[in-house]
């Protein structure tokens, strides 16, 4: 059997092949957020084949200092694509599959009419002149491209960081022409932190005498401001952790004939930075780093009005993706996006790559990323597969011990799905704390046409409801229903869950505000078996239920029947506003349903409770 | 009763007065780490009184940027010190008892010889021609001050930041002088993000057409260069959260009469930096700016030999604090500081302040914070007091149920802390792992002269330990374990914590590692009252033992007699080395022994398990 780290590939070797760019140019007027233009030419790239029914078209998005050239060998420099590894044949954004076009944006400099481009009216570059860009103005310029490739609706939108932002004014701008979109490493908005990191590059490039209010040639260019202020901005773009791995305090070792500005003996690191910054201005552009980090600064879809009002058209299906180590755009500022999405009822999901390098994450090879772009786009899950398998293999040589252990626990993580999704009606909408593997909600969603959204702090079991197309919040429960509206949601389940909670009856009340009825299905402890063990050797019963013994058991919350009614009744007492709905008992067998003494002889018990 | 805060006085008019700084002139040749000055000046102030026995000087150093002006009003400027709530009569360095001293390092620009300085030998100013500086030679020159002063020793040195690591190398470079250190959001070394951010601001300084390798004169300073230096810098010290909350994304007003560099309707983080920029270029000087950040990089006290190595010699009782906000010199970076104290058996406590405002917490009035500066130089603990004072009243008043249970509870507290103090030998080694307010650690100190090092997470529980001069490591237990050597300690102790730990197992195995015993207690879950609530009604016992009802308890990992035995048996089918040795058994009122049937009839069990 192939190990599941095959199925996305991740050659070195690019099997696109040689790639030329084409130039597209738009002869009228173009009118931007702040000013105009008389005509502009993008820059772009395409890979693959657009189907007959025009469905399989994908936009990948570059980030600040990015280009057109994501995949393929650049024919005339031979230059790798930067996305070369998760755009190709068979790849994550497969081009066996799909159409996959990628510009270089407007305003920007490797093509596209941007201000080092010669303004047609004068005879001179743009400069200075060239008006203040927005995200905004790159989408429409890309939508005019894709008008011109007879593209009439995109599959989906990709982009990280800068590119992330492009995604999500796609989807704001476009949303009938998008289905989907996939935002990485990106914010709504930036922070007071990351202005205040672009202003001091801005400054560097300002009060370099070199630049001389943007009107400088190539002779002489604002080298040494520029060169500071991409010094300073790489190491956002890199966690703390990995720059130690990479140079910790290791020091170059002298030598005379080096540039008399550094020292001797100076830190790896620093050699490091220097030459980011040499080899960045080599290829870009001082008044074009104004301007594109100006536009990023600006770009805020929270404004006055807040998130939730400037998404409030979006249709696309969207699946938003943060980096544990990213502190230039958190995970935080990456889930708010999806966060608004999901209160919004949007099909979205938040995903956390757990990964050390950084912003830059999304540019590195991480079989999980790739996964879960080639999950989200329709890829198969091997990892879902392979275990599924190994399920299957179980049943059927059922016959140790163990086997049957594991396929009684099969049938019982089942048990309490039953239940709860009979009691969910159609075309209702679910929200599964403590999802797993998106079960429950792919099964309503097939059976009932419901609407559902899962969370689970397992990246895993989060993929693996990507995989079967279940919106999904990766995080803590807790977070999920602080952010999500009151009654938003017919029901939210609690399957098994409740056990591992903090202080649960403030959880329940919490999905009571945010759920019109409430699912809760517990192990009942207070089972008679475990009482027997209990009372007879006074330790914890070890059983296909309670499957660790002390030493390796993590801190639970057991409850019981009785512990569940009391609960209730404290919240009758408090004057909160629910009833007690349906209940449902299984025996110890989570079969057959029991409803006399379910405190001692229910092993699973099930409530609704219901707002009122 | 007075409120526990108007202990530390907070008051925002400085009680010292008017005060003038001072000259200290060291005409003698003074070699340095990479050179020598032949003489130089010490501009410095002090507070307070030094006592008869001279037994009472505490020494403040400064950060990067800061002076010798630490606190009162300045004769000249009517400035007002910049610790000046924190220096005083009555405040947290308390300058009622204690005489005070701050001096500008060698090396700065605020009245000391540094690179502004005239060279006598030359006539000319040194500017780049001063010899790279180390922390070392700030120190060495420090104690030329202290000297100067008749001081024979110091109480504490107490700084942040780069005073932080002054006060670091004054304990290395002087272990004998020095009673206690204060040392505050420092790092034993910059790490590769801190010295990329310094060369960036390095960078931009001698990119600067004005630097002109240094030589430049009062007309022509490379300001542009510094200003941006500062600004990017200024980003390091605060929180982006901080920054969120002062600035957002407000934008200022438009003003025709603004610099013109700068853009209309800029954001008010960005005006706020310039204005730091423009501010900073004011007070400061370029070449000393790169000097000391190069002093702060080449700071290495790990090197190729490693901390421990380093700190070998080390005698003063030393607090290392750390602020959870801080993303310069991170709580793990001030942390290993601590650690590595402790793993040298030092007197060393770690303590960390939960603040948002970023690196620069350490110059902020906050309560918890400057509580502990002042309960470390030995100031009374009022929280303590006052939480002891409620004790003692409800058991004064020891009328109704809930002051018996109280009563009842405070009893239970001691009673394991009783059998394990009594196993502890004279002058042993003790850590306790969860030391709460550090009442076990004080008791073996004052009656068996032991050693000991407590670990707790909670920030109060940590403060009453160094208030009862209990070395504390606040954090989590099992990265304390990972960071102590084999067999460093005589007992390990778990009194009542290993029910709160996920796979306990493991920890304890790690425990073994560390300690060459390990002392256990835990609540017996077995107990025949538990036994019989749980088979008759199904649910959980309350009472004082489990305090909470299910819903609003946290997950706990409660164990029996019976399970910790099978557990040391499962250890032995393991073939671990060790072997268990005493236990005791109370009863259900924690203070009769019970042997008969301990996991039946015993309320608490305390075990020793002894490494072979």
């Amino acid at each position: 059997m192939n190990s599941p780290k095959d199925k996305v590939k991740e050659s070195t070797d690019s099997e696109i092949g040689l790639v030329s760019p084409r130039i597209f140019e738009y002869k009228k007027r173009f009118v931007m957020t702040h000013g105009e233009l008389p005509s502009f030419c993008i820059k772009y790239e395409t890979y693959g084949k657009l189907n007959k029914e025009g469905t399989n078209a994908i936009l990948v998005c570059h980030a600040l200092t990015g280009d057109h050239h994501v995949a393929g060998i650049d024919k005339e420099n031979k230059r790798k694509g930067w996305w070369d590894h998760a755009v190709g044949p068979g790849k994550a954004i497969d081009t066996d599959k799909y159409f996959v076009i990628c510009s270089n944006c407007l305003g920007a400099c490797q093509g596209s009419t941007g201000p080092t481009s010669i303004n047609p009216l004068t005879g001179e570059p743009y400069g200075m002149s060239f008006p203040d860009l927005s995200i905004k103005d790159m989408v429409c310029a890309q939508k005019h491209l894709l008008d011109h490739l007879k593209i009439n609706s995109l599959y989906s939108v990709v982009g990280g960081s800068m590119g992330g932002m492009q995604a999500l004014q796609w989807v704001v701008e476009f949303p009938t022409f998008v289905e989907s979109a996939i935002i990485i490493a990106a914010t709504p908005q930036h922070s007071a932190q990351t202005i205040a990191f672009n202003e001091v590059g801005r400054t560097s490039i300002k009060r370099d005498l070199h630049w001389n209010n943007g009107d400088y040639d190539n002779n002489s260019r604002p080298e040494a401001g520029l060169a500071v202020a991409r010094m300073m901005a790489h190491i956002t773009y890199l966690s703390d952790k990995v720059m130690s791995e990479k140079f910790g305090r290791e020091q170059m070792i002298a030598n005379d004939e080096q540039d008399e500005d550094l020292d001797k003996n100076q830190f790896k690191v620093e050699s490091y930075l220097h030459y980011q910054g040499l080899k960045f201005v080599d290829r870009f552009d001082a008044n074009t780093y104004l301007k594109l980090t100006k536009a990023l600064d600006r770009f805020d879809l929270v404004g006055d009005l807040g998130l939730d009002h400037n998404l409030i058209n979006v249709s696309a299906k969207i699946m938003v993706v943060g980096f544990t180590s990213d502190w230039l755009y958190t995970p935080a500022q990456n889930r708010r996006i999806a966060e608004s999405l999901q209160r919004l009822s949007k099909n979205a999901s938040y995903l956390e790559i757990d990964h050390d390098y950084g912003h830059d994450s999304f540019l590195l090879k991480s079989y999980d990323f790739l996964r879960l772009i080639n999950l989200f786009l329709g890829g198969e899950n091997q990892d879902e597969i392979t275990r599924l398998d190994e399920k299957k293999s179980t049943r059927v040589n059922n016959r140790s011990e163990v086997n049957r252990v594991n396929n009684r626990s099969e049938v019982k993580k089942e048990a309490d799905l039953k239940v709860i999704s009979d009691w969910v009606k159609k075309g209702e909408k679910v929200l599964d704390l403590g999802c797993g593997r998106g079960i429950l909600l792919e099964h309503l969603r097939e059976t009932k046409n419901v609407n559902g959204l899962g969370v689970d702090y397992d990246s895993n079991k989060a993929a693996a409801c990507i995989s079967r197309g279940v919106d999904v919040y990766q995080g803590d429960i807790r977070n999920a229903l602080s952010m999500l509206e009151d009654n938003s949601f017919d029901w939210v389940v609690f399957s098994r869950m409740v056990e591992e909670l903090p202080e649960p009856g403030q959880i329940i009340l919490d999905a009571l505000r945010v759920g019109k009825r409430v699912a809760v299905s517990f192990v009942n402890h207070g089972y008679w078996r475990n009482r027997l063990h209990f009372s007879k050797y006074g330790s914890r019963i070890t059983n296909d239920v309670y499957r660790q013994n002390w030493q390796k058991s993590y801190p639970r919350n057991h409850l019981s029947v009785k512990e569940f009614e009391s609960f209730c009744v404290s919240l009758k007492v408090q004057e909160k506003s629910f009833r007690v709905g349906r209940k449902v008992f299984h025996r110890g067998n989570w079969r057959t349903e029991c409803s006399l003494l379910p405190n001692l002889r229910a092993g699973l018990a099930i409530y609704e409770l219901v707002g009122d």
